[in-house]
């Protein structure tokens, strides 16, 4: 049976996701929804945009994940549905990923090699009074469409320029043994996690700033952490984190999303 | 399969929604269920309400929905089954909704049309220590019988008494061109949703009142609303909504459920 | 199509959650996944043990419970999968309850009579970049593993030492009519849940004393308590609750997890 994933900023104390689960049962019957998230900050497209890139691709191929952070609902940003093949996977239907999502740069993790679509299918969408729940109306009916084996070239022409959330890539200036980056994603422990691929360290660490905040040390676990001293923990999208053991990383350094990190490697 | 919602104000920090839905996939074996909320503020049977309005007829015919905000769990207060057919849809078994829920009103916007039964089964009732949990003990067997296939009739006699919450229907004034009505609901984005219909709006706003607020603005959607200024929005159930761009309306304005709104009409 | 369901402290604004679902669908496809709860406080080993207690055996033999509240990601912690028989269920496959969690007390609950593995399965576990992520890595890819149908056998030696959470039972001193026990639990609304079995109630409440709260009324429900008034009622879980009608006994009256209640008798 078909599985189509949620990721929304609708919260959990309104009828959105059941609304947008209903239409989602009626239009596609059998399929199997699986709730990632609906807990996004509202509006928070760059968090949404995270969550996703680290949880989407664990899914198996076939997928269709329905990622709803939609705060210019009812204006004129497009609708994509998009195919993301995951490396060394080849061929056949049901062998890749699909995406629906409005074109706000939610999808940028998954974008690299994808095929993009601006869905026009007017004939899809809900007969609605407003023109503030198109995960209701229009994305549901669409995630359903596909759910039920339409391809994506009947949704609409392919195109070429999705909107991308900026990228700020991290940079490692071998000479001077330095590495910068940004905290991209505070978790729910407090931990802050990074854009500084975990590679790029090699045990090299001298020292980290964050902030105000001098780190000086790393560990493979949080375990391992001495009690209320930030450290350095590669944690599990590969990537450098800051961390406290059983507390909060955020609340102890007030280090926010955004904020630049610089690592000092030893020679 | 068959697919049995849950709306809850269990909370999802305890054992109740784990022991709701075991007990459901215990006695309905192979039932699909399906998180609407369980979220409910505790106790809050209008809000529950309201959501159940919003979300339940979106799902297909055929759905049970079963719906536990009680808070008076353990009195006298009765069980109903309710059998719902959504306009426009006859015949057969699965053809209609049925919901599940403690004779408390929340079941109040699917109850015109419906037929109502107060449920009268001990002997489905788990045998339990206590009297403080009838969504695991007594609502989630009667689900499940139905779940299995039990009819309506077999469950207990047929009522025209269910308890409705208060009506406070919205008022139009033709001749002096006011409509009156009430905020119902606060979503997570801070919208303030009215019972006042769109539709009595018909493009002719002249300004609007909440509370010490007036307002003088409409748009079709929240991206066309001017920032930090509080505007009407004909909103997902077809009434007006006071709402602010990439902000809260509630916090905003200090508005709250159950206070006065007042639109002028130009002539 | 087997079950498994999911206690976790992830939360529900990261990746963690769809992460987990991703792989156990991936690498257990057609699993029904069953979310019980993700939102235990973080670290809450204690709290995650007595959902687990509350909920785990209410659902079908057969299920597999994943449940990943795990401080001690990446040490020597052991991962365990346990088999669970549940009293009066005998023989053959799919007859009992299957537990994954780490060695850390969580199971605590439901490890009397239980069959105990220490899972030692390098070969199963997933490629990652870092230590910090087992539930995905580890537990998920163990879990899909018993549920294709592995046998515990296959996972790991038996093992009779698994770490349990320290024990304070509740004392009941007959000769002079006393009580005595603990609150092991602060659910949703507000509710003291206590370890003190109501049955050793057997109506001859005198007098009940937690902290510097003096309790003298009993109830079977909460709608039958006076309004501010803190009474007992015997819970879902069979034990004493310290409730106040629409309200929160916790808040009301300051007592927390691990405060001692003493029960007197009459004679």
């Amino acid at each position: 049976m078909a599985t189509c994933t949620l990721l929304t900023d609708f919260g959990t104390r309104d009828w959105y996701v059941g609304a947008l689960k209903g239409t989602l049962l009626r239009l596609a019957p059998g399929v199997v929804l699986v709730d990632v998230t609906h807990d996004i900050d509202a509006g928070d497209v760059t968090a949404a945009s995270f969550v996703l890139g680290g949880a989407a691709l664990t899914f198996p191929p076939g997928t269709v994940h329905l990622a709803v952070v939609d705060p210019g609902v009812g204006s004129s940003r497009r609708l994509l549905a998009v195919e993301v093949r995951p490396m060394g996977v080849s061929g056949g239907a049901g062998s890749a990923h699909v995406f629906v999502a409005p074109d706000n740069g939610l999808l940028t993790p998954v974008l690299d090699g994808s095929l993009v679509h601006a869905v026009d299918r007017p004939d899809l969408y809900l007969d609605a009074p407003g023109h503030t729940f198109h995960g209701r109306d229009r994305f549901a009916p669409v995630a359903a469409a596909l759910l039920r084996g339409t391809a994506l070239d009947e949704l609409g022409p392919r195109i070429v320029d999705p909107v991308r959330l900026p990228a700020r890539p991290p940079h490692r200036d071998e000479a001077r043994g330095r590495l910068e980056g940004h905290v991209v994603h505070v978790d729910r422990y407090g931990n802050l996690v990074t854009d500084l691929p975990g590679s790029w360290l090699r045990g090299r660490l001298s020292s980290a700033r964050a902030g105000t905040v001098e780190i000086a040390r790393i560990a493979t676990h949080y375990a391992a952490l001495e009690a209320g001293v930030p450290a350095l923990v590669i944690g599990s999208l590969g990537t450098i984190e800051i961390a406290v053991r059983d507390g909060s990383a955020a609340l102890l350094t007030g280090i926010r999303r955004g904020d630049p990190v610089t690592v000092e490697l030893s020679p």
